[in-house]
């Protein structure tokens, strides 16, 4: 057949979302459902059943990873995967990884539809606890598969009731076997809103993403003195708070002369004790950075660092935490934006920003994904929003790449 | 008899803070004994219980202040009352409050033991709830008796767990009548400590206390858009905290340049949703700021009020209260600066940055503050401390000024 009338189904694709979108659902219409709830359960339940129903093999590992397979005619060649997650953060949005699973799922639909035989399996992934949500860390089974995370470790992980992340999984109905883990595939594809509002604002349908940045992220804590606001004079004051402001205007002033590309951010900020009659004795705040290129993040990092000889109080600076920049795999990467062309629609390449599962499976599968604007760059929100259109776009970009991937490796 | 020979007892005064000290003792030696509370009644009826043994007439009005009278041989005479507080907040110190109540005691025993006849009765007052840290605001039956807060407002304010001040007064056994409240008295003095460094920092034993300094207390909020740190370029952010630092960098700068006397203060500061990944929608922050001059504190509520205008993202600066400089009077400041000289202490004419329930009462009766020193300006601390040395010199400069007035009011 022709690819020029390979497309998927809006109205189908449109009818799914909204499906898993009634799972959870808040009153402003957003979406709760946490990893391993019942709601989670019951969209994995829902998964399952319209996977079975399409005639697909669904199968799930040891961590709860679902995999649905469509086997074809050679089914024992290394499979091509679609997938993104099925949870969400609390009052979350109804696009933040459905979209990357019922894309995949729609995508299967028109090649059984179509009766299109491809020349491996094609199959779609659903990763448990993507956003770390109720268990920390995020893309915790994705990073478990790659080696990232220890299983062990992760299995204690508890959340706000007290349960672990083992029993939550026991309790769910689905965890499986080990050997079901995602092993030697020939490619995975995560179609995923942007979460940020790059597309919207250049009027572009596509992102091509070429790697999911590195970052660091530091904790910066500064010890005053706490006395009565109303008797202690101005020059006797160790004002950890006035130290604070000293210290993000040098971190602001050296910051941005790095790199216009580079993103930064100061979200967590905390003054003790807190009480408009008295002098803070103690802040302490996070300052995270991220940036493709390692050598930027280093520069960043030695600012951070000697930063906290300018302050008047002391002053420490603790790495909590980093990673590198993940590059995805060139092939995948040049397959999207071939397939981009190919159907006539706008596109950039560009980074990711945020994690996603994609970045840690990425290690052991090529691997690349496609974004769809968000609107005003909005996530984990109830008021995150993507046209069916353009998720419509997206699911047509993954069914043009899977269709020439399996042609090609 | 000659005055040279008019002093207090330390051992004694120390004996008696001690034993004020036991009650509501913190395992770090500080003192928990907050308004009504059952430590408060223990106090209370300590204090009852000492003044009894003495002679003395005991009364409590409707809002629970303690009235202790020496009435000697001109009962009739409007009474010169010596007094301050003995409620704490939550590990407070062994000093604040209970010093100008002990110190009374101690010159009422000197007074009886030295057979003095004072030309008009001498009494002390413990002043009810001075700390609102169980039911805001502070100072609050000097307040009530000032007309400056109202009875049936006061009464339902609740505490933590719900009980409101009226139900509290009811169950502690110390409510008494209306007329016995506060009246026509010819002065009130109260020994305080400075909860300030200047006494300290200057080496000096007393400060003469002339006013209760004017204050104007703000509340700065600005409004950003929360977005993901890692997706969001940084020119497209509407970032609440950087705004902030903004705004702050603006105030001192102007604050600074007012007066050197001025004190201000931004000691809560709240970011929203505070998350090392979110980029901030919101920050609130107290500002507080006084002075003596009322026309410092007018200048610093128009740079307050134009602040916002130079900020970035929405901004308001809401008053939440403010209050004007309380002067005290003339003659019974002169009188404490007098006796001070008289007995050859170390001193300052000074402000009392901090709101103490002499400052209320000075708008009923002719009222003045004399102060000493604590170390390192520290104060609401278990670390709270003055030397019993220093109370012993508040207490005699306390003396003094009470025998002088009763022979020149």
């Amino acid at each position: 057949m022709k690819t020029e009338n390979l497309r998927i189904n809006q109205d189908r694709l449109m009818d799914t979302l909204r499906d898993f979108a009634k799972i959870g659902e808040t009153e402003n219409k957003g979406v709760t459902r946490l990893a391993l709830s019942k709601e989670d359960i019951q969209a994995r339940t829902y998964l399952k059943d319209q996977c079975e129903a399409l005639g697909l093999t669904v199968q799930w590992d040891d961590l709860g990873n679902m995999y649905a397979l469509l086997s074809g005619k050679n089914p024992d060649q290394a499979p091509i995967y679609m997938g993104s997650h099925l949870d969400t953060v609390k009052k979350g949005g109804r696009f933040d990884g459905v979209l990357g699973v019922a894309a995949g799922l729609e995508v299967l639909r028109v090649m059984i539809d179509q009766g299109i035989e491809f020349n491996r399996p094609v199959g779609i992934i659903n990763f448990t606890n993507e956003e770390g949500a109720r268990f920390e860390p995020s893309m915790m089974a994705s990073g478990i598969i790659a080696g990232k995370f220890d299983l062990r470790t992760m299995t204690k992980k508890i959340d706000e009731s007290g349960m672990t992340f083992g029993e939550a999984l026991e309790l769910s109905g689905f965890k499986g076997s080990h050997a079901n883990r995602l092993n030697q595939a020939a490619a995975f594809l995560e179609l995923h809103i942007e979460q940020g509002p790059i597309l919207e604002q250049r009027q572009l349908d596509i992102g091509v993403v070429e790697c999911v940045v590195g970052m660091c992220c530091y904790e910066i804590d500064i010890t005053g003195q706490s006395n009565h606001a109303g008797t202690t004079p101005q020059s006797m004051r160790k004002d950890a708070l006035t130290a604070a402001n000293h210290l993000m205007n040098i971190l602001h002033k050296r910051l941005t002369k790095l790199d216009s590309d580079l993103v930064y951010t100061i979200g967590r900020f905390s003054v003790s004790p807190n009480i408009h009659t008295v002098i803070p004795n103690k802040v302490v705040f996070s300052i995270e950075a991220r940036h493709k290129d390692e050598g930027v993040i280093k520069q960043v990092e030695t600012i951070l660092s000697e930063v906290t000889n300018e302050c008047s109080l002391p002053s420490n600076a603790t790495k909590l935490w980093g990673r590198n920049t993940v590059w995805f795999n060139e092939q995948v990467v040049q397959q999207i934006e071939e397939s981009t062309k190919a159907l006539d629609y706008s596109y950039t390449k560009m980074v990711s920003g945020a994690g996603h599962d994609a970045q840690f499976i990425a290690g052991i599968v090529p691997s690349a994904m496609i974004f769809v604007p968000s609107a005003g760059g909005i996530s984990h929100s109830e008021n995150e929003y993507t046209s069916w259109e353009a998720c419509g776009i997206g699911a047509n970009v993954l069914l043009e790449t899977v269709y020439r991937l399996t042609t090609k490796l």
